[in-house]
């Protein structure tokens, strides 16, 4: 029975998520995979609970557990652990502080498994980099679609294929803004206070509806799994805030929707408003779910989706994420 | 460098396939993942042919190299390789010749990749704790949705998760016929014989119009990824012979189009007609397209497309199943 020591740097919405997950299959994983996976550390702002043989996980999501006064930056550097899960909130201008913690658990040679993008997207050269050196995993499938397999899927199941192009709906938010607009007729700015109102949508709403956090994806991927050397700056981006009731009449009368699409292929990548035929499978994407059309030179097209966004979804890709490590 | 000797048993248009795109990808999978990949044998009716260095692929497509007069059999006994591809024609009675090919080479301790549904629908324990005890690979991606990812996908991608269903359209044929019903209201014999001369059906169509092969698929992903023990008789069929145009134009009136649907689930394992909602994603599948919603406990409901059918497609999976052995 091979023991995995797992600590979460982060422990909010994704982070406890992940937790709820490791309570609800750690017997399963045990059972059917031989491993043994234990949570030993979690930190976040209020500070840090450890236990080298395993915290008790109710507990633990209670903040019940003996809290020591060592913030994440320790835990990381003095802890006892094989795999660090990162999911700090992302920040797309710094990549901090998901970027130092990450380093500093490659540097020592431990796993990591990440649904930070910030991080990702600007520095994904130096980090693949440092984790080949420490002979370490950096997985990140968390980082794109939620639930939805993609980086994985391509990386394994389309092992030997070259992608062409990846264009997708990325973003659930602008979804569920610019299916409620157009079902309903009804103006951007009174489908965002709704969409804010169920949080949906952030009070500063500008990541989602800028298309930055479309931007930031589409980065990852196209490094990740287009072979490509691309900057997260270097995106071309239009968000939907320009978006008339209007426009989205006149789509509609002529057999269209408008989605929010990013699209990556050698020499482009963009994210913007489209026009989408209303027979196309992106054209039936409603709410928060995310799809994506990924062109491979041998299968072909492929698609693809799932749900965006989430706490337990987010926490079975990284769930996925840490069993393929270990497998 | 690692070395990987393969023998393709089976050389019609998926074995070809597979050698046309081991002859395209060879030098890349050489560079990226430092695999060398070889071909040192194929052996269908014709013969064998046979070089331990490799063949050259181009002479082999033709059949230019030096043919021996052994049987597929022999060379699976006697030939010196480390992986077998098997891709003879299928046989959904008796799984012959490829349970005797894939059992002879496990036994041997070589792993196997194959694209041939009858062993595994009716075999798939018998195969599957054979190749356990010879620690030995047995991988069959192909065996389901041609270039459409489904086993590996759940099995590596959502890894942890439980799968509670899978439904979908998983034969090109019907899926043909189904469509350019609905699309021109010809009836079925009409479209059946075009579908023939378009090489889109067989001259004997019962293995697809009657619901056999989708059932196949079925009981190979119930095995293989539901964790259920059924055999491929247990399998509800009814075809798609009986639907007529009137039924086809009723249902569009009432918002619906007629699919052929293949579902498994824990108790339940069925392949029939069904009524889908025009904004379903099942509904937009036009042609030969394969289709996959998949219900899991933590990644929520995931859909999966792509073409289920063509001899690259298919041996874009196998080569896939290839890689993933020796990765």
């Amino acid at each position: 029975m091979e023991q995995v020591k797992i600590i979460i740097v982060g422990f909010g919405t994704v982070g406890r998520g992940l937790a709820e997950v490791i309570k609800r299959k750690k017997d399963h994983v045990k059972e059917e995979l031989g491993l043994d996976i234990r949570l030993v550390g979690v930190a976040d702002l209020r500070g840090a609970m450890v236990d080298a043989d395993g915290l008790d996980i109710d507990d633990a999501l209670e903040w019940k557990c003996e809290i020591r006064d060592i913030d994440s930056l320790q835990l990381i550097r003095e802890g006892e652990y094989d795999l660090m899960v990162e999911t700090t909130p992302s920040n797309v201008e710094t990549g901090e502080p998901a970027f130092t913690h990450i380093k500093e658990a490659l540097m020592r040679g431990k796993h990591v498994v990440t649904s930070n993008k910030g991080p990702l997207a600007l520095y994904y050269r130096e980090l693949t980099d440092l984790a080949a050196r420490s002979g370490c995993s950096l997985k990140f499938e968390a980082t794109v679609g939620g639930a939805m397999p993609i980086i994985n899927l391509i990386r394994n199941n389309l092992a030997g294929n070259r992608i062409l192009s990846i264009k997708g709906i990325f973003n659930g938010t602008c979804n569920y803004i610019l299916t409620r607009m157009t079902e309903e007729g009804l103006p951007y700015s009174y489908v965002l206070s709704e969409a804010q109102s169920l949080g949906i949508a952030e009070a500063d709403p500008s990541y989602d509806v800028d298309g930055i956090d479309t931007a930031e994806k589409l980065t990852i991927l196209a490094n990740a799994v287009l072979g490509m050397d691309v900057a997260y700056n270097s995106v071309a981006v239009e968000g939907i805030r320009r978006i008339t009731p209007d426009a989205l009449r006149l789509a509609l009368d002529k057999g269209y929707v408008i989605k929010l699409i990013g699209e990556a292929r050698e020499g482009k990548i963009e994210v913007a408003p489209r026009l989408i035929p209303k027979d196309h499978p992106f054209a039936l994407m409603r709410g928060t779910l995310n799809i994506a059309e990924i062109e491979a030179d041998l299968a072909g097209p492929i698609t693809v989706m799932g749900r965006g966004a989430g706490a337990i979804e987010a926490a079975s890709a990284i769930f996925s994420d840490i069993i393929s490590i270990y497998r």
